[in-house]
């Protein structure tokens, strides 16, 4: 049984399933897990927004769910998707993690911006 | 900056970095991140411990890093590492993620053991 944190969340890790890049870490709540299993397509919990949301709803970078893994203490997922439209961090980079952290605390870029976000989210 | 969230902590994801296999998650305070950094291996915190952990200190399966990664909200993280011994999961798997979540929410385990875990840690 899958054990929900004290905020009724669980730690979700995106993973594409062609390429093994990890894309994307999110929370889940029971209800977002029940539309991605239904939907076929991921689902979230905004802690920010106190809402769930269908990932990729306003850019059309929708993930299609592949399979869904848990781990051993059942308090966290794998989810193996396709990521659509190529990007699946909001910032416009395939991954969320396109920065290496560096031994001086200092940050490095090091994948490429496939879309603007200034212009995709109309900011 | 890192976010480190209410309990000091941040969410890891560790992946296999010749394969990129998403091994286990587990959560570092800052330091056991300055520990992981400064050692080239991954510590972690334990919630259900309160402490400091090394990773493989039982079991020898120490995970050696290759490269951190930072997300778009910094608020997790990513290590690539080289897993030493072959098995990630203190239940005996190479990852954590050992079992697909079924549409009726039942698991079927999708791995095979490498190692038992009575034996390994003298249950």
């Amino acid at each position: 049984m899958l054990k929900f944190d004290r905020q009724d969340l669980i730690p979700t890790i995106i993973q594409d399933d062609a390429t093994g890049e990890v894309l994307m870490v999110a929370f889940m709540n029971e209800e977002a897990l029940r539309l991605t299993s239904k939907t076929g397509f991921t689902h979230f919990f905004s802690r920010s927004r106190n809402a769930i949301w269908r990932k990729g709803e306003q850019s059309g970078h929708v993930q299609e769910v592949r399979d869904i893994f848990v781990n051993c203490e059942e308090n966290s997922l794998l989810i193996r998707v396709v990521q659509h439209g190529d990007a699946a961090c909001h910032e416009g980079y395939r991954s969320c993690f396109y920065r290496r952290l560096l031994p001086d605390d200092r940050y490095e870029t090091v994948a490429d911006r496939i879309f603007d976000p200034e212009i995709v989210y109309e900011r």
